[in-house]
């Protein structure tokens, strides 16, 4: 088959949604153009920005920051070494590389260095360590974001995670959650940094074409500590229907995103819930107003005592994990002495 | 595995999503009380109803006929024989079986000698069949609901239908169907009879197994006119989901029902521009405030000039297609002479 864009080349990525099939290089101009269509819909990025684009090593947050170079934005990748034994290395040696194939070096925050390494401290606050894991990303996200002085956070996220998340919230009718979910959340005040999901209008098989095509070297393991089935399955109940009617998915989101939608509540009441609440914006049954330490989370919030982050308790949710896994370090060195 | 229960029998029917097995004569319980839990929930029958049952031949209806006369209400079938050659034999063969067994003699409306037989329709309408079935349906049902001093009429629509149907309308956005969206649409003013959907609690499972244990011969067949592909992918998508995570679908529909929920507006509003609109209650994907022969379905309806229902335009749809398929054959009729 033909590229149906310049009809000379092979076509090398079939999309049935959008009644194409490009080769390489007419699927690259075809991505990006879906990537910049979905900043300028809703305007999340403007030229003067600064971008802090959080690579994990896969294949969406590399193929975001590439995207966005090449479209001259002024970015650097942040790369949060979570302390999990092996994949944290293989994650971290293929940010390095990309990086490095751009002239780039990223930010690195190591969590054991930080004292606060996923698997523990999920183990001391007895946690899940998704959950955790949100938690803490999102305090670095607002940390490096306001100490390098970046205007914006940029994440990896694709149509197909959008929309099984969508999917999830709306099965279990997560008011609060559907209400905060979007791609764009604006910063507020009290150190909450503006969060984007550039990559909103693009598919994951799409984004998993461009970074093969470009030769990208991702990680495609899984993180061995989220096994998520449950947006496994939304992914795969809706790939069913995607399969049988091609474009789905975009329409889907797209109408969901429709300010006139009674589902959706102001960005600005969005991003203030997720910025303080300890599941921020990942869906979780049963999650409310309050959040599952007993966090509420309405009112205006205040800054941490220990850090300065916003929060309606004393600390944040992040200085009390961190706490937890001090106390628990104590009692054990006690223990032993 | 003995049946949970009477803790006795063996178990015959499993389910996961109650976390329970029963024994025939224990199912029997379990469903019918399921059946009249969502009966009590959305007050959708009152002891002293006439109801008529809408039968077809296929399991959820007959079953749903079986549960109301069990239930002690007033009831009486009502078939309508859609002139498909050979599939309405065989329903209504099914049909008049079950009921002479119940000691009962339904209604019967043979469209062929109303002049109005579904692929003669369809064909001189340019429509699809479903479409037709769906003006001509319920045309008879407030007809012969009005004729017979009924003072409701009862569908079999299932579980797995209505969380289909939402899906698929929530996956488009269709407001308008979402609003219409109900198992009880209220009687209104102009011969709308009341419609309900007393099996909205139950599965497609739950209902066959209580067909088959209880001895109902019924059609599987599917309608050969209607192959609802869509439909089909939906109950799919949502099958997969349920397997792995049982009880996903009740909570899924119960939730949209929630009055607070914001897609839904008002019943009355929902039942007006359900008994007018030509796609009525089902899903069509692109139909919106105006049906698709242009008929307008905002403001109060009046009496169709030729047989009285409610219509937003000169004559209803039903009377405009009987008009169609007289005038062809007329042509016909006159082309021979």
């Amino acid at each position: 088959m033909k590229c149906k864009r310049c009809r000379r080349a092979e076509a090398a990525v079939d999309l049935p949604s959008h009644h194409a099939a490009f080769c390489p290089d007419c699927f690259f101009v075809f991505f990006r153009r879906q990537v910049k269509e979905g900043i300028r819909k809703l305007r999340l990025l403007a030229p003067e920005d600064r971008v802090l684009v959080c690579v994990s090593g896969g294949k969406d947050s590399l193929v975001l920051w590439d995207v966005l170079m090449e479209e001259g934005y002024e970015t650097e990748g942040l790369y949060i070494d979570l302390g999990i034994d092996g994949y944290s290395d293989r994650s971290k040696e293929r940010v390095l590389a990309y990086a490095a194939s751009r002239g780039k070096t990223p930010i690195v925050v190591e969590l054991a260095k930080e004292g606060i390494p996923i698997p523990e401290t999920a183990r001391c606050a007895r946690m899940q360590e998704c959950s955790v894991c949100g938690t803490v990303k999102r305090h670095f996200f607002n940390r490096v974001a306001a100490e390098g002085k970046f205007t914006v956070v940029a994440t990896g996220h694709n149509l197909d995670d959008e929309t099984a998340r969508l999917l999830g919230n709306l099965l279990h009718w997560q008011r609060d959650h559907l209400a905060r979910q979007h791609p764009f959340l604006p910063e507020t005040g009290g150190g909450l940094v503006r969060k984007v999901k550039p990559l909103w209008r693009v598919s994951e098989v799409e984004t998993a074409a461009y970074g093969f095509l470009k030769g990208i070297d991702y990680v495609t393991e899984e993180c061995p500590l989220s096994f998520d089935a449950t947006s496994l399955v939304y992914k795969e109940s809706l790939s069913l229907i995607e399969e049988k009617m091609p474009g789905t998915r975009i329409v889907f989101y797209q109408g969901f995103l429709e300010p006139s939608n009674p589902l959706r509540r102001t960005a600005v009441d969005a991003a203030q819930a997720d910025a303080v609440s300890p599941q921020g914006g990942e869906p979780a049954a049963g999650a409310g107003p309050m959040g599952e330490d007993g966090e509420e989370i309405r009112g205006t919030p205040r800054a941490c005592a220990s850090c300065g982050a916003p929060t309606f308790a004393e600390t944040c949710s992040y200085c009390r994990l961190r706490e937890r896994v001090r106390q628990r370090r104590e009692r054990r060195a006690g223990g032993r002495g």
